[in-house]
C-alpha cells in the first residue's frame, strides 16, 4: 500500500494514487479505503464483470457488463442499439457523455461472528465515478476491443479473429477515465464484542473458492486444436 | 420455466411471474429474459451481494451490499449514518422513499469464440427497479435482519446472538418490493459465425468454480465448539 495523499488535486499520470474526493471518501470505515493505483488496478484486473450505473428518466439503472482497462482508462462495449450506449450520445461531434458509476466487487469470504450484528463479508471493491464518452477514433476502438477480450483471458485477443468492418460498426465502445476512484476492502475474521466471546456459537470465515474447473471445448472443435498455453496458465 | 405473460398488470402474490414493463423488457437478446418467480428467486438466493444503484445529486452511485429476501420483499441494511439509508428518509412519517435499481449477477463461465466479436460470458442476473422504504416496524425489522444473516448462511440467525436494542437502533433497514423485476441468463458454448468454424483457435467455455474452501475458525474460538451442521452442508 502506498501513501494516499488526502487532497483534491487531479493526479498526474505518474502519481502513485488517485486523489480522494467527497464522493470517494467513505462516510464509514474509512480505514478500509485506499486510492493507490496498484490496489485499484489489481481489483479491476481480477474481476470479470463490473456493474455499470447510470440515470435514465431520473431513475437509477445498474447493469452487469464486461470491461477492459488500458492504463488509466476503462472501456465498456455493447451493441450500438443498447440503452447506455445510445444515451452516451451517438452524435459524436456533440457527445454529451453519460454520467456513470462503475463498480467492481470480489466476495472473498463469509464472516460469521458470534453476534448477528457483526456478520459481514470479506470483499474487495472499486467504485469509479465519472462521465463516459463514446470512442470514435478507430485506432482507440480496436485497442479497447482487444483490451475487453484480454481482460477475460489475457493473451486471447491475439488468438482470435479480430472484428471486421461490419462488427466494428455494430459495436459501440464507451471510455471512462480513472480519476475519481477508490478501492475498499475488508479482510480477516469477525470483530465480536468482548462480552460475546464466551457465547457457544462457531465463529470464523468461510473462504469462497476462486479459479475455474476443467475447460469445456466446443462440441464442434476440430480434434487437432489443443489447449493454448494462456489457458493452461489461467 | 413458466409462461411469462406479456402484460403490465401488477402481479398478485399467487401469480407465477412478475409482469414485464418497459424497463424490464431488454432491448436486445429478449430470449434471455425471464420473469417467473422461480428463476428470479433462485438467482437472488444464490448470490451473496447485490449492487445497489441510486441517484445522488443527479449522478448515479452503485454500491455492493448484502441483502436478504422474504417472499416478494428484499431487504438491505446499513448504518443509520450511511448515505443511501439517510437518503431514504429518516423522517419515517414522511418517508419519500429512494428510487433504486438492485442488481445481482452470477458469472458462471467465460465463453471463448473463434472471433473476438463473439466472446462472451455465461451469467445469470436479476435486475429489480423500484422505490425502497425504511422499515420502521420493529417486528419487520427483526425479520429482515434475520433474513440478511440467513441469506449469507442459511440457518445461521438461530445460532448467533440477536441484535440488542442499541444495535437495532444503529441499524437502518430498507425494503424493496419485488414487482418490477426480470432475470436474464446466458448458457452454453460460443456462437461463432459459420465461416469462422475452420479457424485454428481453441473455442469453448471456461467454467468458473463455485463453493468454498476449508473453513477458517477464529483464532480465539473455544476448542469445544465444533462446526455446526448448517456449515457442513453449505
Amino acid at each position: 500500500m502506498q501513501t494516499t495523499p488526502h487532497t483534491t488535486d487531479t493526479p498526474s499520470p505518474e502519481s502513485a494514487a488517485y486523489a480522494p474526493t467527497d464522493r470517494t471518501i467513505p462516510t464509514r470505515s474509512r480505514e478500509r479505503a485506499s486510492y493507490d493505483h496498484e490496489s485499484v488496478h489489481a481489483i479491476l484486473d481480477e474481476a470479470y464483470v463490473c456493474h455499470l450505473g447510470f440515470v435514465r428518466d431520473g431513475a437509477p439503472v445498474v447493469l452487469p457488463t464486461l470491461y477492459g482497462r488500458v492504463g488509466d482508462r476503462l472501456y465498456v462495449h455493447g451493441s450500438t442499439g443498447s440503452r447506455p450506449l445510445r444515451m452516451a450520445g451517438a452524435a459524436a461531434d456533440r457527445d454529451p457523455g453519460l454520467q456513470v458509476c462503475l463498480t467492481v466487487t470480489h466476495v472473498d469470504g463469509l464472516v460469521l461472528a458470534r453476534s448477528a450484528f457483526h456478520h459481514s463479508i470479506n470483499y474487495r471493491s472499486v467504485v469509479v465515478h465519472g462521465t463516459a464518452h463514446q470512442v470514435t477514433d478507430p485506432e482507440e476502438k480496436r485497442l479497447a476491443l482487444d483490451a475487453l477480450v484480454d481482460h477475460v483471458v489475457p493473451g486471447r485477443s491475439a488468438d482470435s479473429r479480430p472484428a471486421d468492418t461490419k462488427e466494428l460498426a455494430a459495436t459501440a465502445v464507451l471510455r471512462l477515465d480513472l480519476n475519481e476512484v477508490s478501492a475498499k476492502a475488508r479482510t480477516g475474521g469477525p470483530n465480536d464484542e468482548p462480552e460475546d466471546m464466551d457465547l457457544p456459537h462457531w465463529a470464523g470465515v468461510v473462504p469462497l473458492r476462486k479459479g475455474h474447473d476443467a475447460l469445456i471445448p466446443s462440441a464442434d472443435l476440430a480434434p487437432d486444436i489443443t489447449v493454448p498455453d494462456y489457458l493452461i496458465e489461467l
